[in-house]
């Protein structure tokens, strides 16, 4: 089923009032989660839309029916290729965060974990899982992930906490199913979602085993609590506010207090073992998954600065062109990361095709370290102006109206209205609070680059590197190429 | 003479009211104007506190008399360096820029350009300039600085300009002054300064003599307006409100619209050949007024970060440890640009001390070069919280708030109080409408990077590295070590 | 064919002697030429290795036989990925540099080329050139390519030179074939090979047409005379030398003197506007090809920096983790940046499949900004060791052996004879005249960063940014993301 | 006395022969050691010459006599200053490393860490020293330092180990001194020293008392072994070699075996509590002469740099301007860095001034973060010809001379002559072994930039930044800004 944008608003407006901004709680319908609801809508349209068929959607290995790619368990290099470009192809439509990838790379990590833990320990969790999946595609869900709990001290695991509350976690086993508390936070998208899927956040020991929790829980489920930071541009109310201007976002602490979750809905339980594997798997897929978001942003980026430089007339200095290709250098090679980590992917026991861990580290990381220079590029080139235009009000009311219309020219090719177009847009991208959030989202989404750090010294093959040098400096008498022989299953004997 | 701060606003709210926002007159007491006040009556108590007399203060060689630094004309090495601290001390009180130093680099400028010309051409622009200068120190004035003109079409010069007020201009010469027009843009601290010093913002040729204009208005002059963007705190009317949040800064398009200047305040009237020389003395006093003020703002970021390590319990990870250490580089080491600017500045024909422009210059540029990468260190160490913290109001009323104070605290040592002071702060310095401000304005305050490398591409000894390589390569017999010697005035013979 | 390595050497020694080293004629038995022809040896081996068939060789189309894959002409990415993986797996054979790359992208860029001159303007190259392919096929023949001219004045076309042999060009025509003359500089590999492929080195204007020239001699043909620098290390006679000093290079500045070519070698003769297309064809080629190369070399750059971190006993310290990883990084971005290339690359009219130039362009310009960080890291652990060891012979004779032996364990676990092995090795790799040329090559070879800066500039799709800006800003109503359908043909629908 | 140079080698060459070549042992009149004593010629030639008089010489506290720089204890700001100039005045006339600071930084930490034992000892080491220093004056002497134990385990401290030679050690106390072992390493200079000054490198513990040991001995005492590793240009010996090829240097390993030490010239002996502040004393002492030394072989690199671009007639392109101006910041920035050491520096109990050690740290890290990249940029602009230059006898005999002479020209204004000499200088500077050693010395010469990261996180006045922070967030009432009223002695009032 692929359902209107208008069918979600609809269940998305009937659900139990728990969001709460600013100390009140309001109702979903609350004008400061509508930009972040456009984005919803755009992944909507887009799967109904004939032209994108195959990249936006996906035929259901359950329902056989067509669903939309973010419902979709990629199944081998190729859907993990079109899952980047879908990803790419919304954020060059809402301006930045599709925000749903989340919800996908929380299924993906579901699906191979649950497979996985029944594999070593005989549970029944994968099957338990996939019968939710059929009615997730049926349904034409919308999932988010809750991963990153509040953490507390992080000297500390989380069964030493004197805040047990830090992690989310089970207080009570019942017949039917388990209750849980705990806080998670910087939970994106959880306000306008149908379903929130809970994930444990790092590595456990054996005393954590109360932390070892995966579940899917409705985003209004009783005991639940979306403590909501909307992110809206100053304008987005203006009649003619330019698309990048419809388009925001929320993040929440979600606040479990002692919400019950039924059996069938609980996919990890007690498998503290599984811990750091589950967590990676969200991890990675979603690094995977920035190598289509970041080079979006990029692309915006890149055409902001462009237009700054026409509004300048500097488009042709030497030093402008050396800057705007550092975003074709940031932006390709994020997306031939995510490329490479799809063709070196892997089948995993379940049948869901994981993308190679290290491209899509080193990929993410690189993101990461380059977000603040890509906004510095725009601001060298746009100039003081993005922090000191005069307000749009100034523009269109007053004395000065007519002197502004005068200033803001300085293309004899850009009409006064295009160039105010273009500066308030540079403000937007560059300066505005959804600037402030583009930059931390870019540093910290998905993993921090010192997390990436840590994970590539976890998954590189040094050893390989190492076995290398120790034959080229005469230490051993040989050393093994094999590491070159990996190919993505079905490239090997590539028929073109 | 020293005035209190009272008396500075009774001035200020006593002015012609030409102060535009968002297409409104507003009184110079508009409540967004004051977080700008607030810096400035920072500028005042210090000057009056007698722990910073002769760092805040300075004599007048005209009145006799302590007067406010600010407006002090710099006599030798000792002056320049006493500037920089008293900036970086500013800084420090109100969080980030203290907005007079673009006063005091224009004073500077004018003095000793004016004496130039005077001998260049036998004009007596510079005893008019002192005359006025005794008043400004008799009456404590504040000045701002309005350099940058619009500019408009880049790749053309002033008078080749479709519209001619994209920069100040002389439209009519009359017997007892001229009458100016055109506009001005980024001008900061304009709606509560006294005066308002004009100077050109590049070189020019013969045919733009009439944009060859430097002289000093009332800022509420007739036929001047102040179209005004504030930026302010969004919690800066809270009670609690911290410090941080007490300042902020206004910026100005500022239309000059016929306004006429009596010829005692004409301080440049046509000399188009010192078009050049004026911009860069004002820039590359800047520049090293960026010295001063620089290391300020890195304080506080390292500060900032400081703080965040704490509360996320992080401080003694090693990667933490290397990265506050580029705080104390990035400080440090502008900090020494501006030292050693004034111990290898010179003595103008004027009197007035001025810093060496290579060292003001490669200082400042690597300011520039690092600003973004500096709040990337905060946001990398606070984490995604920046962004996505609730609001205020959610720690204070409504039915989270015992949750949120158990959620927020992280480090058992920090209480739940303390620690949304912390967050709040970071916020505050990392990703709100100020922290775009100094992103921006830490970029292209006194000249963007790539202005800093023409100045070094023109001022920069390459000759003498050309001759030291051709001595090296066999190709002269000999090179010249003279450029050596160079040091300044007194510190040769360096008493002690 | 799959010539063994004696059957190479016997035709190689039998060539007329044109090679010219430190002003003397010498024969390509030449002790200093060994250890270049030691690398081509490798690829002779690895060709005829079981276990590395399908990737060391391929199938020709024109004889139906296994050929070397250095002399295949791809026909799919795949193809493109084999020689990748073909280049890394000589890398690490040979401890850098295979060599043979330029010969393989010399025969794509003729192929492809030829084909393109042909369709333009009814020549007959690409045939002329398939006959040439056959026989080199047959005769399993090593081509190495004459691409860069000495250039004289960079200010100037050729044919604006005062020296017209600053670019190899046609000086006659005569019915057989042309006789040309000229210099080409930093030419690799041209005293081992049988072929030298000669192609322009830039774009051309219509008065450049003589130097509008393609064509392949062998490299001992009349005429020709190969200005050979060879670069070898200290040790490579020692018995024990490691497998690292085994191989070395060789690079001529190659004269034209007059040089009959014979018409059936002729590929291009005066076609100058096909003359920056010849160029780019070869360029970024050699640009994917670097993708293979360099992640080799990083491969060893790392594993010799893990060494030196193990003798030293401080591989766990956290910034030696961190600065390890940025190895994987280097070469694992260089490495998507190649397969990327391949999977987004093209067919042209030829049947020759073609990388992708922004991929390619991309991985190669970072790979040569990065490469002397590369070599930083490795000094940065390693210590001051490696430009201080004493000499060889210290530790093989004289009074002091004893001690010296003492002297070299800094790590319990490793012996005094296999520490000396690792610091000779790091001597080898980070300082010796080998790294200086890796160094050089890591920059320039293949183009250096400016070149894929100009490079980007033209083939990056700047349109399609600008367009999604102007739509985000509300300037325009739509835009247009079909950009991002583009697949490599096959991949679509790729099976798995 | 001022020594000339003839006096120099006279009293070196009669000294007992201990200095070891490739296994051979060799008097210090061996002509691999001449291209360092070339070096120290210029140390005196530049004493003597009344041009430098003040700036390369002092006059001596003890003798009252003028006496060379290098053996002067600075004792205010000015003194550091002229220390610096002179290391950039002889790094210009030497084409880098001028060697003699080692010596000068040793005897500076002596006589203040001398003077705090005293103070906290009730010792006598402090008199001891001066007496010394009378001598050392007197006879114009040339020391060096022998800091860097070769220190095996680097998880161990030195009573640790199992080879206690890993650090020089007292291995007997007589009544009439100290008898020690041990190995020192990368020790430069050593071979044409008259003494050496051996200090310990690391906080000791108490069991460690046996390391704590500090003296001077002569560079041939009996059981002390010099093991020579030269570093010296190809074409050194050429009648034409350039002035850059004239010098060179010398590191060792120096083997103590039982060497004797008589007390008066130990100025230290077990006071291990002071290890680690005898160890700082040099290194920051020696962290601020590179503050002359790097500035100097920058001042050759962009030298060296813009030959290769006037020789490659690209001087005036955009990219090259902008790469020329990073080696002003550069060398600016850490010439600033030890002028505001200077300035900032302190008297110590001893009399003699030290520079302010965050200063001194911050420049001489960055320098050791930047020097590979300053290399990069020499590679950028000359291109590959630095590493594929035919050798310097091509162009000298044989077939090919006339045809090179025409090949080697780029730029009409060159001559061939020039032109061939530039391009042998960039080999010289960029790429030969020299170049090697530069880089590494460079990277570690005075201590790596992890090293220096570790003083900052000591030194550093973090606490000042975390109140200030704690100001501003509204947590603390108020701050401390007394750190900004740091003023070097005598600059406070300065009298200009």
């Amino acid at each position: 089923m692929l359902r209107t944008k208008e069918q979600f608003h609809e269940k998305l407006f009937a659900m139990r009032p728990n969001v709460y901004i600013g100390g009140e709680k309001v109702g979903r319908d609350d004008h400061r989660l509508k930009p972040g609801i456009n984005v919803l809508d755009v992944t909507f349209d887009l799967a109904r839309d004939p032209e994108w068929k195959g990249l936006a959607t996906a035929e259901s290995p359950f329902t056989g029916e067509e669903i939309n790619r973010w419902a979709h368990l990629p199944r081998n290099a190729h859907d993990l290729m079109q899952k980047q470009k879908l990803i790419r192809l919304g954020a060059r439509r809402v301006g930045g965060c599709i925000q749903r990838c989340m919800g996908h790379d929380a299924i993906s990590a579901l699906a191979i974990c649950t497979k996985e833990m029944d594999l070593a320990n005989g549970t029944a969790y994968h099957e338990r899982f996939l019968k939710f999946m059929r009615r997730y595609h049926a349904d034409d869900l919308v999932g988010c992930c809750a991963q990153t709990d509040s953490k507390g001290d992080r000297m500390k695991r989380p069964s030493q906490q004197d805040n047990p509350d830090a992690y989310v976690h089970i207080v009570e086993e019942r017949k039917d199913g388990i209750v849980v508390s705990g806080y998670k936070m910087s939970i994106t998208q959880a306000p306008y979602a149908d379903e929130i899927f809970v994930l444990p956040t790092r590595a456990l020991m054996e005393d954590d085993r109360d932390f070892a929790v995966a579940f899917a829980v409705p985003a209004d489920a009783e005991g639940l609590r979306l403590v909501t930071r909307p992110v809206w541009m100053r304008n987005k109310d203006d009649e003619d506010a330019s698309p990048f201007c419809r388009y925001g976002v929320s993040d929440c602490v979600v606040i479990f207090d002692r919400v019950f979750v039924p059996t069938e809905r609980v996919f990890m339980c007690g498998e503290w073992m599984f811990g750091r594997r589950m967590a990676m798997l969200f991890a990675d897929s979603h690094r995977h998954s920035y190598s289509g978001c970041k080079p979006g942003v990029s692309d915006i980026l890149c055409g902001a600065t462009l237009l700054a430089a026409e509004a300048n007339n500097i488009q042709k200095a030497s030093h402008v062109k050396e800057k705007l290709s550092e975003f074709a250098a940031a932006s390709a090679l994020a997306y031939a990361a995510g490329v490479t980590a799809a063709v070196y992917g892997q089948k995993t026991d379940s049948g869901v095709f994981f993308p190679d861990s290290v491209y899509a580290n080193v990929g993410r990381r690189m993101t990461g370290e380059l977000i603040y220079h890509e906004y510095n590029l725009l601001t060298e080139i746009a100039g003081g102006i993005a922090a000191t235009l005069p307000f749009h009000e100034d523009f269109q009311q007053g004395e000065n109206v007519e002197h502004l219309k005068k200033f803001i020219v300085r293309n004899p090719e850009i009409s006064a209205e295009d160039a105010l177009k273009i500066w308030k847009f540079i403000e937007d991208v560059g300066t505005s609070p959804m600037a402030a959030w583009y930059k931390v989202a870019g540093v910290h989404g998905g993993g921090s680059p010192i997390m990436e750090t840590i994970a590539l010294n976890m998954d590189y093959n040094y050893a390989d590197k190492r076995q290398l040098a120790r034959y080229l400096a005469g230490i051993d008498a040989e050393h093994d190429d094999r590491a070159l022989r990996q190919t993505s299953p079905g490239l090997e004997d590539h028929p073109n």
